[in-house]
């Protein structure tokens, strides 16, 4: 199909289909003519899967680069893109904890089997969290997180028995990308309707 | 205090203070002179949830103003309190849904007893997600919503009973804040860590 069809099926204007083919985002069309190219169902796969990355996962066209990117190497283990979609998801800049706080989430990862994990971007954010929370005088905040460990290890299960469900290599990475963006919102979401309903019943007030 | 030492104490540079007391984020301090004010540990307290809320939750200085015009009016409930907070934090443009999949979260959400939520702009999100991956012919990940929703159940049980800890207004208030903008951080950060470990597990790569 041309690009004027591209856009029509994907619901992507031409300009940002071409912005994406110069970002490398989107292969190159199969070249039909001096300014033409024909596209395929390849291509339509990709624009959804960039768009889904934006606008639910709120990448940057940056990051998209770089979920592509390790999609694409040949060499690449599942374990790995979960890596780099993780870090492309990640705020850059979690707030500095202090020592104390470090070291009680090298502490809670030790005993909950995950310490070669201290290192971790995700973990530098959880002891970010953990000093604000100290800053703000809750200090108990933390004992939280072993309620949410338990709750974020169903999840994760769950996940992974998602992109187990896909037999080929493409659509095992692909559900990997999938499963993290999109269950990142759906779970921001449910929260948030399920803390209503916790409020109402608990709280009494609607 | 001085605002200089308010400064030191917290950590947070004058002329941002400064411009906090502009917005109204901050009351203004005593004032003790022509040029100068006096503050205290309401001042302190109150920026240390500021900055939470900015470098934590991403908050813009529009959505602090927002909590903060909540939790200073006189005649508000917590339940209230919830929505602005959870309003202040949402993306303001969810991927727009069809009407197949707002029927879907629909029929969720009543199957789970929540079906006064359907206008709720968390429902929108929700049927945004759902919409994507069925356009990246992911059909059935919807089917994980049941999994994530029953993990979001106990999550907000948590939540509020940390909430319900504290048992003066002012508190209560400061605390569904905390444990909202503070929880979601540390559970995006935690169900990265839990995916992690199940991937090194299942897919045995590290």
């Amino acid at each position: 199909m041309r690009i004027s069809e591209l856009s029509r099926s994907s619901g992507v204007p031409v300009p940002t289909i071409k912005y994406y083919l110069r970002e490398g985002l989107l292969p190159s069309g199969e070249r039909t003519g001096r300014n033409q190219a024909a596209y395929g169902g390849e291509h339509l796969r990709r624009l959804k899967l960039v768009r889904a990355l934006v606008d639910v996962g709120g990448l940057s066209i940056a990051a998209v680069g770089d979920v592509i990117d390790v999609l694409e190497a040949s060499d690449v283990v599942t374990h790995q893109v979960l890596g780099v979609v993780q870090r492309s998801m990640g705020s850059d800049d979690p707030p500095e904890a202090d020592r104390a706080a470090q070291d009680e989430v090298r502490d809670f990862l030790a005993r909950r089997g995950w310490e070669t994990m201290a290192d971790d971007p995700a973990a530098r954010s959880l002891a970010g969290v953990v000093a604000t929370a100290r800053k703000l005088g809750h200090h108990r905040f933390a004992a939280q997180l072993d309620a949410y460990a338990e709750a974020s290890v169903g999840i994760a299960r769950q996940d992974l028995d998602y992109v187990l469900l896909h037999s080929e290599v493409d659509d095992v990475l692909e559900s990997m990308v999938i499963a993290t963006v999109l269950g990142d919102a759906a779970l921001v979401a449910l929260r948030k309707l399920a803390q209503r309903d916790a409020s109402a019943r608990l709280l009494g007030e609607e």
